[in-house]
């Protein structure tokens, strides 16, 4: 089996190296990501200058075939796809992502953007996130979950067009109270932009902002809450089919 | 009425220039747009460092307030929300841009995901692409179809959580059939990379790559094929549906 893996993180962050090293356990993995932090990236890809890759050594391993790229996660899953890759993988597999990545932010991460240029590609794709609560993650705890449900995941029969977002909560793995299928909570930002002056006394600004959210049950927000791994389905169709007949009634027109 | 109007072509695009002559007639209109060309830059914002936003003159009109700020498309919605308009604007439009953003590229547009961050915010959002075929396009016939989209736009009931995906093709005004509304088409990209030497003998990649696609009808790409002007509802909401109970029986797990 081939896997691709790449991230948002960068390609020397730990998530990805530590994932790679259960990930191997299934076939043969290559490690295309960014090679620096692409975070909020969001759906990014690198069109007004060329791209660089270059072949890098990542956990002293001469098995690994990885390439750090110049540009976001899109860009590295379309070049691995092209040009990198001696065939097509199996699977595609973003992260682990330092931080979750549910509700609204979904529409921000890299992570999932990268995992959303591999189910383009009509391939199968998950993106993997691990709810960091303190300073030391346990990103191993979470490979293991992973490689657990990457096994699931091959097996399933999940439509086209549909990644599968993985949450993982990073609480000891006691604590961890199992896994669930989980809709995108609706999240707002409030106090979103921070203004300060520099030394010369002109503005600028840092985007910031704290949830204003109920977590709903049902949603992955509230799964993590829950110390439970929330896996989302995640379409590409962005269609609001309810609205289609509203407008064409609306403006009332032939086609 | 207030109106925020940006892009991702840049502020001095001509795109944005001539609908703000449209968009004025309605009410008061805000400019805040990124200082440079921001295309494919897709739902990415701007979180490791930050934003200025420069007080800039446009169309000779001492009447506008414009703003040129140094980051995405999603950056300056969120900023002129938060930090630069007096109050809440009562629509925000995005465009016009060079060049159709249609199927799947709705994905990578910048456009598309300035009226998103609209959306988020709960306000009425609109983007808006004119599908140029020539060097020399008709961005005042496009302002003056938007303006009578816009206006019956914000008569409409349309759902919270979906914004309108407008597309206008750039052919001479009698041409144009009509309007209706679509579903956003799905593309796929073959020969999406092109691999090239530097003068060093060192490789270096371009994005590239043609479309693969069957028009299908009720489509927003065959609509501009038809000379009608296309307009696709787009949810927020990313969740599959369908596949949840799918997971959860698979996980055959406890919430």
């Amino acid at each position: 089996m081939r896997i691709l893996l790449t991230n948002d993180d960068g390609i020397y962050a730990r998530g990805i190296n530590t994932l790679y090293e259960y990930l191997k356990k299934l076939g043969k993995v290559y490690v295309v990501a960014p090679e620096r932090e692409r975070s909020a990236a969001g759906h990014g890809i690198t069109v007004h200058k060329p791209l660089r890759a270059n072949a890098v050594v990542l956990n002293n391993d001469k098995d690994l075939c990885a390439w750090a790229v110049s540009g976001t996660p899109a860009d590295c899953v379309k070049l691995a796809l092209e040009a990198l890759l001696p065939g097509p993988p199996d699977l595609v597999v973003s992260g682990i992502n330092w931080g979750a990545n549910v509700g609204t932010d979904v529409l921000y991460s890299g992570t999932v953007s990268a995992a959303v240029e591999g189910t383009i590609a009509g391939l199968k794709s998950m993106a993997v996130s691990l709810d960091v609560r303190c300073s030391e993650p346990n990103f191993a705890a979470a490979g293991e979950y992973i490689l657990e449900l990457v096994e699931t995941y091959l097996e399933m029969d999940i439509p086209p067009e549909t990644l599968l977002n993985v949450n993982i909560p990073d609480v000891p793995q006691g604590e961890i109270r199992g896994v669930t299928a989980t809709r995108i909570a609706k999240r707002r930002f409030i106090d979103a932009v921070e203004k300060r002056k520099d030394p010369r006394g002109k503005s600028y600004f840092w985007l910031s902002g704290r949830i204003d959210e109920q977590e709903l049950p049902g949603t992955d927000s509230y799964a993590l809450g829950e110390n439970l791994i929330s896996i989302s389905p995640v379409q590409l169709d962005l269609t609001n089919y309810q609205v289609i007949d509203q407008i064409q009634d609306h403006w009332n027109i032939k086609t």
